[in-house]
């Protein structure tokens, strides 16, 4: 075996791998890259790159499986795979663009609450000129890693006052942040709740009856993290008695959100199909091109992500 | 008369001019706050503070004034009056958050484009999941003044790719300025075009025809200074035979705008009734102060504007 060169295999299940494969296969450190589902001899691989979700059986044709990168910034469709063992390491893409697309997308959801632009398309439908009023908003943001810190920096830089929960107390100039155990303080003040934290067993469903019951009334809800964290019933119900104004939401626990879901049609809800921030290739092939030569030098990975705490 | 407090007329137009003088009266600098229209004696009024526009026969019943201040940041419902003396300063609001409210309801436009919220709506309304890809955009700014360049300040924070256009060529790092003579190049490269230029002779109706021909096929147009700026007929020929993929207007020749005006039902307009950025009357108000202060000590007034330029 050529020490310079591996070879690697690419499972993209929602995505067109073809993409991918075509730029990997430029590197002059790959020597082959496989398709998944494949006939092909795959005891050579040392490098697997998924998106989700993994298929079962994957891993056992991979005797020389020596490191696995999620193809995107997610790796809560890895973390609970038991077909992966403890000992390969786990990477996630952790791209610039990335967390400058999401914290656009709030930008966005925020302002459009903001503004009012929901009410005002209602106004232009009837030729109607009513000049709405709007006032700052308190926004705060659940879960403080590189996408919700970058999302604070962005929306306090355009005035917003803003306020941040993690697990564990991060300091971020000019931004109010809570420690694990001061969510009620934390949640008590917000206009509008951003919710980024990753998929863990102590994260999922946080987005239930319980939580909402602890906002002020007329919160607006932003989910951009994972459909895992948000119990869709509890959302709806809070919208139906008023306790909540409304809400945006990107992700789902079942994509594509099944015709029959009733956040379809709610007249407060706004959906986007997963797409408040897509990997960009170009920047993500980088990483991963870094991270070839470091398994081939034998020096540590970049973003390897630790088992334990899920992220 | 005691040269340390001085009578202001208040002449609001559209705005209930109560809050404004609540606020001055209590200023100690401030013997008496009037409101037009009135009949009360003027001839003490050395400040008027103006929202437009400014009827007729005010000036000649305030034998003793000494400066005009508009009430936001525009000016050209007073740089044209010709009942205004050249001898009298006019000076105007510089509120940092009308810099910031501006470049926040852009950067919402900018984005509601890219993300396709128009497309999303629909596919919304059919339960639809298709996920539109976006890229990245080219966002021309016309008009570098203070708001002109917090807007491409902001928006290139953001990652999009920024240039500019002004009267006299500005300095911006890492836009890409123009200056007058080369509004073709600057015009043909863009995704997005915003207007931010002041209305003068110059740049009045200069969003026409010949200027949107000079623009690639599928630009989308945010019109947030003044309705003179826009030739509406043209706009809407342009949008019709798809040379603009669509338009955000917040300012209009005819202000509200008329039901009966076209813009209103066209598919690819969105209008909001000129709320881009509305002046906030405390942080205005610490100007204000400051410049009863200067006149009181007769030291010169700040945003004082260039009556012959226009702003």
């Amino acid at each position: 075996m050529d020490k310079q060169k591996i070879e690697i295999l690419v499972a993209t299940k929602v995505w067109d791998p073809q993409e991918w494969v075509d730029s990997l296969s430029q590197f002059d450190t790959v020597s082959k890259v496989h398709v998944w589902p494949t006939e092909e001899d795959l005891s050579k691989v040392e490098a697997l790159f998924v998106w989700k979700p993994l298929d079962q059986g994957v891993i056992e044709r991979l005797p020389n499986l020596k490191w696995i990168s999620s193809l995107g910034a997610g790796v809560d469709h890895l973390v609970g795979d038991a077909q992966i063992p403890y000992s390969i390491p786990i990477t996630r893409i952790v791209d610039p663009f990335l967390a400058r697309d999401m914290s656009n997308y709030v930008a966005m959801g925020v302002l459009m609450h903001q503004r009012n632009m929901g009410a005002n398309q209602q106004n232009q439908n009837h030729s109607s000129w009513e000049r709405l009023t709007y006032s700052n908003l308190k926004v705060g943001v659940m879960g403080l890693g590189k996408l919700g810190s970058h999302c604070v920096n962005l929306l306090r830089q355009m005035g917003f006052d803003m306020s941040g929960w993690s697990r564990t107390l991060k300091h971020i100039e000019g931004v109010k942040t809570y420690a694990q155990t001061e969510l009620k303080p934390f949640l008590s003040e917000l206009d509008v709740l951003v919710n980024l934290l990753p998929v863990t067993p102590d994260t999922e469903s946080i987005l239930n009856s319980n939580l909402f019951e602890q906002l002020p009334q007329g919160v607006y809800l932003i989910n951009v993290a994972r459909g895992n964290h948000l119990v869709e019933e509890d959302l709806i119900a809070a919208l139906n008695n008023n306790h909540l104004s409304g809400a945006l939401l990107d992700v789902f626990r079942q994509e594509p959100l099944p015709k029959e879901n009733p956040l379809w049609t709610h007249p407060k809800v706004t959906i986007t199909p997963h797409v408040a921030s897509v990997t960009n290739p170009s920047s993500a092939l980088e990483l991963l091109k870094a991270n070839i030569k470091r398994l081939i030098h034998e020096e540590e990975l970049l973003h390897v992500i630790d088992r334990e705490a899920g992220y």
